[in-house]
This record gives C-alpha cells, structure tokens and sequence, in this order.
C-alpha cells in the first residue's frame, strides 16, 4: 500500500495539471482554429498540392523522429509553439480531400462544419457502449436511425439501427445478423453442422468486405456464391433465381443475398425489386449495400436508383460517403427490429444495469461489434441540423450530375475510352493515345497504372484505378462538389500531357 | 445524359458553396474554440455536473425536434449563431469525463490538447485504407507502433502492429489471426471440420468479447473454455496447464490461450510468464488483452506487471484508455510480423496497385477489419510528441497510486466492504452501512445498484457497478488523474448521504 503523498505523485500530478491546462487548451484551440481556416482556403482555393506524396519508410521515419524529439520540460508558450508546428507538419504532409483536384476514393471532403461538431465529440471524449456513458451520443443516433429508417420507408417503432466504424464492420454486422437467423443456433454452437455447407450469395462485383465477412464468420472464402451480373454491370435476377433454386436443391443453408446500391468497380446500381422478388420467393435473407448509393434516397431526382430498397431486410449507408461527414459514421439497418439484436449476445454484468432493464434498448454495446464507441453521428447531426436535408440532395444532385457530364467529355474525346454508363458519380475510363494504337491489352493496362501513379505523386490530380474485364483501368469518384466542369477539362489535359511525357 | 448547366445544379452548387464556404468555416471554428475552452475550464473547476442525465425516450426526441428545425434557408451569420447553439446543447446533454468527479469506465477524459490533434484528422478527413490515400496517417501510425514494440520488448522489424475501431475490434482481429494460424485453412473453407471442435481457452473474468470473437468466428461461445482464477483474480498456470493437456489429448484444437493485463472486474493482472511457461509447453498461440493495463508498460514503477507480456505471439493495447487519448485507437500487436497478414486476404484490384508492390507493407487495409480507416493516430502521435513519454508514466503512476490510496480509505472506513487488493486503478467494493446489517445479499446488492444509479443521475458523480461472488458492487475506475484524494472522500460521503437517503 502506497502512502498519500508521495512526493514523486506531487511532481507527476503537476505535470499532469500542465498538460490539462484549460488555459493552454484556450491558446492552442486558438491556433488550431486559425491554422486550419487558413488551410481550409488554400485547398479550397487549389494552392496546395492535392496529395502531398512521401515514400513510405521515409514518412516513417520522419514520424518517428518528430516523436522522439519530444521535449522533456518546457513552459506553456514553448508547448504551444510546439504545438502549432506539430499542427502544420501534419498538414504539410496530409492528403488535400477538399481541393477540387482530388476525384479519388469514396471518401468526401467532408463538410467543414462536420468536422467541428465530430470534432466536439473528441475533445470531450463523448463515447458510448452502453446509454448511461453517451446519453445524447444514443440520443442523436437514435434520432437519425428513425429518420434514415423513414427515409427508406421503413416505420421506425418496427425497424431498427446502429451506427458502427465503417462499411465493412457493417456489412460483416448485418451478415452476423443474417447467419445467426438463418443457421438459429451458429453463435452459440458454431457453424460446423452435418450436410452441405452454409453459404452467401453475393453479387459478383460486391465489396472485398463481403468475401471477408464469409471468412470471418467461419463460413469460408470459398462458400461465396457468385451472382452474376449483366453487360451493365448489374445483377442479373433471372440468374439468381436459377442459383438459389440450385443451391436449395443440394441442401445449402443461404446465409443471405447481398445486393448493391451501388457496387464498387463501376458504382452499378442493382434492380432491389426484382432481387427482392427471388429473395421472397427463396426466403432469403436480403442484404443491400448501400453504403456509396444509400443517400440518393435524399435526392428526389436520384431515389428511383434505390427502388425497392425498402424490401431489403439489413441495409448498409455510411454518411461518411455520400452524407459528407468525416469518417466513420456507418449505419447497420434493419427492416425486422428484433433482428438488429441477434448479430451479437453477450453477458456483461459489469456493463448492464439490472436495476434498469428499460435502459437496454439503448445500451448500444448490445448490438455493435464495439464496445466503446466513438460518439461517431455527432458529424451527421450536426450538419441535418444546421442545414436540413435539402443540402444531401444538393450533393447527390451535383455529384451525380458530374458523373455524367465527364462520361460526356470522355465520349467526346477521341483518345479517351469509356467503359461503361454510370449510374452515378463513380466514373471508370482508359486513356489511349494514337501512340498506344498497336499495344496490347496488358501494355495499355500498365500504361494506365503508370500514368496514375505519375500523377498522385506530382500532387496535381487524385485519382484511382480500376480493372475492367481484366485489364487496369482509371477510375474517378467524382466526390468534391466544389470540382468544376473547368477542373474535369484540366484533368483530361493532365492526363494527355503526363501521358505523352511516360510515353516519350 | 444530362447537360453541364442545368440551372437547378447552379443553384445546388451555391448551397454548397456557402456550406464549405472557409469564412463560415473561420468564424464557426472561432466560436468552437471559444466555446470549448470555457467548457473545459467550468468542467475540470467541477462547476458542472459529470453526467448531464436524461431519460432515453424525451432525449431522443429532442435530438430529433432539433434535427427537424433546420432552416431551409439562412444568412452566414444565421448558421453561425445555430452553430454555436447546436454545439451548446451537444455540451449540455453530454458526459463531463473531465470533472474530478469522473470515476467511471476504462475510458479517459483525454488530454485536451490530444482532442485537437485527433479534430484536425476529423476536420480534413484524413483516411486511411491504401497508403497513398492517407500516408501521413499510416506513417504516424507505424511509428508508434514501431515504439510500442520496442516498449513491449520486441524488435520492430520482427514484429507488427496496426491500429483498429476499439478494444473489441482489435482482440476480434488478434483471434482471427490465431484461428487462421492454428486451423491452417479456415479464412478459405471454413471452421467446419471432422473431430473435436476447436475451442478458445480464456481467462474466467475476460473481457465478453472474447465470447463473442467465439461467436463471430464460427467457434460458438460454448466452445469458450475458461482458464480459472485464483482467490486474487488472476490466471492460474498449474490448472491452465491442467486444462491444456485435457483439451490436447482430447483431440481439440486449442485456438489460443487469452490473459488478461489486466481483467475488466477486478483489474487483476495474470501472472505472464507463467502463462507464458504453459503455452510454450503446449505450443499454443499466447494472446494478451493489455487494452487497459499495457500502458503500465510505460512507467517504471507499474511496468513490472505487464512482465512476460513479451512471449505473448499477440497483444492489444488500446491508447484510448491509459494513454488518455479520445476514443478509438486500439492497437492490435503481432510478436511474429508475417501473423498480422494472416487475419484478412482479400482481392481488391481496385484498391491495391499491381503497378507498385512496394506499397503492400504499408496498405494497412490488408490488416484490419475496416477498409476505409480514421487516422487514429493522430491523438497520440501529436500528444507524444508535445509531451513526451514521461506524461504517460506520471498518467498511469497518478491513476494507479490513487487505486491504493482509495483502498487505503475504503479499508478504513467501517461502512465500506474491500473486495480486493487493487492491482491498478479500478476498485470494486460495497457500502454497507449499519442499517444493511441483517439484509440478504440480494438486498445488499440491490441496495448498491439503486445507490449508484441514484447518485449518477445526480450528476454528482460519475462511477459503475460489478458483480463479485454474484452479488453487485460499486466499481471505480480512478480514470480522471485531476480527481484528487479529497474528492474520493466526498464520494465516500455522497454515498453515505445518498445511502440514508435511500434507507429511509
């Protein structure tokens, strides 16, 4: 047992009451304040580079030696001088999300107001697992959760919804849900059982994340039944009938059907009626990716993209994309209440108040993959809130739009190759100057790898890659609304210039 | 195909204009550090409550009426005022981890200043998934994983690390990874297989996620073998070894053992190198929960409790609880460096460029549950590097030197029941006053649950139950290091009150 006083706790808490310092907090939010405004102007403005490239094990190092260098002692000023420089280092060596160059990844420039309201949540460390820790954090879940639920024509009081760190948490947390209704018995008893193995139909161009999930959940890699889908990239229902109809006839338990609102490679957006029609004739579970598409519900002019989403019975819609908050805010929903409670279960006596049981709806814990859980909507409430819903169908409309009006550059453009008709605001090409007319397939794939990788690291352009039948491809998510049809032009003239450069 | 110039995309595009507008931007961020700052100083004077309670039904309501109030149209200057109106009432409604009065769950009120490193990723949506989409964050991130190694005592090049959404999530990945290393080809066919189940060896008063890791993985949660403790809550190596040899000779694959640095309940720590001892024996995947108890590591004084925790082939780390940085950044560690790519494989052309293989060791998607990942790293990398690693050894000696000395007060004051020797900073006990003397245990226990829920919804304190021996008990985890040795007296007199309240 250690005494009170300790003389060596007396130093140790001062320095503790230092770095706690609600004064230092005062002076370095300041700067903080003012150092990000300023930055926020540049990007916007295109003065910045849009990546800032650094080779991996140098960065590594840099961030080790900055690390190290940390000063042992030092007064309140020098730590806040410290800290604006640690500041700028990171934004000297970030990835630019809000200049109008960047056309890359599903992953917006958030709204900067996003930001600050996520960003309360981390200064004041608002977490949540079960309700008493992040009352208003569950609150504000809550309410959007009904509000999404509506959105997609769902009643509130009979459907449910969780928020969880990411698509791929999510659709493995819906797919849980679905196994363990589908096998009964799988989380207690695990899923080894006599007879033809359980498997998961997804659709043959769905997220990494769905194969992942069949092996993280002890189905197997190899228990994924590919639906296939059309020229247009989207699943094919006639085929899927076929399939289940096949895969009942051997015995197999369908874990669920994943559909996509819209799939990755080329952003399809599959026809959820009519898969939803197999799926009710099947009885099976089905499961629509919504995480990139979901938002178009709020777009009056793009709903008609998610029709039939609402028959779904666990839909995955991540703000973090098309709702342009920061990441991760991932909504699991599902059309069946009493579903979103059979993903997980668990005893936790230490957690669970049994003095309150009216509280367990909302001990969240019960029905995440977290424990401790980021408060990650506070992002999304506070953007609805301050400026309603009419400002996501804003950003549909223009993204979505933008979709288009490159494909019709493109299509203009002798030495450009489209590769298909978007749906939405993911746009996948192939740049194929007279120079390439004799190369092969393989060449023309590796000439476009190479001219990507060229631009990313000049810092002018980012953009991503995509393989098309095979063959590499460029891949743009037109995901910047303050991208202008200027700024679409300028990236087929940095295409063409680059090009030329690697080919000479 | 639409035309570049639809006049309603005009008018979308200035809504969003305003909304990413850097003035409003500017003038929003002043107001929340102004804001934040005059939170942080009320709450940390204690001239809040911690917790601000509401029921959960009337709170989510008023989440949703303020959602539903968003002005359709507004002035910069209007936005501006509802923002700081909307951030007011996210600070109202919220929990005060920063109040001295905070003696709650493993989850700190983060230093301040760590808040506005880990805002700025939140602000500019630093990602991660692929290297080149957030290097900066991949490189902060291996730094520190590169110095943890070294803390726990391994050789960074040998050994990997990667950083997950939370304690849950990152012993879920360390068991995949066991599971997948142990069963050969379970990622791509699956758990099922002829002869014994495969079974997980845990330690009795783990963490409910390695249950539920049973759960997630195929295993089942009957397939949970408990290591039994001893009388102090610590792992037993002698029945450890016992049970070892049972389920070996029996056939079953043994998953991994799980040990605890320390357990949730009680904060026991085992005794690792014996653990370590007995998983050698039986070549058995050794697996350390160190979320809340690795930090010791760090201190001088305490670090010999993690002792042995450098044989363990995997450990999880969570920087959002004894580094003091927010919510969520759990580090998941592999002794053996090629492990951490055995959790997950995918294909995702997409995303991982053939063109230039070099990057695959840094596209940490390939290790984690999430593809698209917050930089969580960012609170820590810049709270070490202001401050040093001397902050977070004074941290854990303040917080685990006050578990002794609130023990110290328990064991003196006749009212209070010790149920253990604090090995950390979490202390489980019971009031019980003369008044209880003849009650059952169910009423004591009870009385305990009714005592604190009372005083939580106080807002006079903040701190939760257990359950020892099957009967509830008052749990503390000394999380907040401003808590001083006064204020454990007023919590010993607030329940005194509160308690007589109750009785009579």
């Amino acid at each position: 047992m250690l005494p009170i006083d300790l003389p060596a706790n007396a130093a140790a808490r001062n320095r503790i009451r230092a770095a706690y310092s609600p004064e230092l907090f005062a002076k370095a939010s300041e700067g903080w304040a003012e150092i990000l405004s300023q930055h926020m102007t540049q990007v916007q403005a295109g003065e910045t580079r849009v990546l800032n490239w650094n080779d991996p094990l140098p960065n590594v190092r840099a961030a080790r030696e900055v690390l190290d260098q940390a000063p042992a002692t030092a007064t309140g000023d020098e730590r806040v001088a410290r800290f604006r420089e640690l500041l700028k280092v990171m934004l000297s060596r970030g990835h630019n999300l809000h200049h109008p160059h960047y056309v890359g990844h599903q992953v917006p420039p958030s709204v900067p107001l996003a930001g600050l309201f996520d960003a309360l949540g981390a200064v004041t460390n608002q977490v949540m697992a079960i309700y008493e820790m992040g009352p208003w954090g569950m609150a504000v879940e809550q309410a959007l959760v009904g509000r999404l639920a509506e959105t997609i024509g769902w009643d509130p009081a009979q459907s449910a919804g969780v928020i969880t760190h990411g698509g791929a948490a999510a659709n493995l947390t819906a797919l849980l849900a679905a196994r363990n209704v589908t096998l009964g018995d799988a989380w207690e008893m695990g899923v080894a059982r006599s007879g033809p193995a359980p498997v998961l139909v997804a659709q043959a161009e769905a997220h990494y994340c769905m194969g992942r999930s069949a092996g993280i959940l002890g189905l197997g890699t190899r228990q994924v039944v590919k639906a296939e889908v059309d020229a247009d990239h989207r699943l094919d229902p006639v085929r899927l009938d076929a399939s289940l109809t096949r895969l009942k006839s051997e015995g197999h338990p369908v874990i669920a059907v994943v559909a996509c609102a819209c799939a990755t490679p080329v952003g399809a957006f599959d026809p959820l009626n009519a898969v939803a029609d197999v799926c009710e004739k099947h009885q099976v579970w089905m499961h629509v990716d919504a995480a990139h598409g979901g938002s178009a519900l709020l777009s009056p002019r793009y709903r008609h993209l998610c029709a039939g989403i609402e028959r779904a019975d666990s839909v995955v819609w991540d703000a973090h994309k098309m709702l342009f908050v920061p990441a991760l805010c991932a909504f699991v929903m599902y059309r069946n209440r009493e579903h979103s409670f059979r993903a997980f279960s668990q005893d936790a006596p230490y957690l669970f108040d049994a003095s309150a049981p009216d509280l367990r709806d909302f001990d969240g814990g019960l029905r995440t993959l977290e424990c401790t859980k980021r408060t990650a909507a506070y992002g999304l409430w506070g953007l609805w809130s301050l400026f309603g819903p009419q400002l996501f169908a804003d950003l549909v409309d223009v993204t979505f739009d933008m979709g288009s009006q490159f494909h019709a550059k493109l299509s203009a453009a002798p030495d450009f190759e489209t590769l298909h008709e978007p749906h939405c605001n993911i746009v996948v090409f192939r740049h194929t100057p007279e120079a390439l007319q004799n190369a092969t397939p393989e060449e023309v794939g590796m000439f476009q790898l190479r001219l990507r990788r060229n631009i990313i690291e000049s810092g002018e352009f980012y953009l991503v890659h995509g393989v098309v039948n095979g063959v590499p491809a460029l891949r743009v998510t037109l995901m910047n609304p303050l991208t202008t049809p200027e700024d679409l032009d300028q990236l087929l003239d940095t295409l063409r210039s680059r090009g030329r450069q690697l080919l000479s």
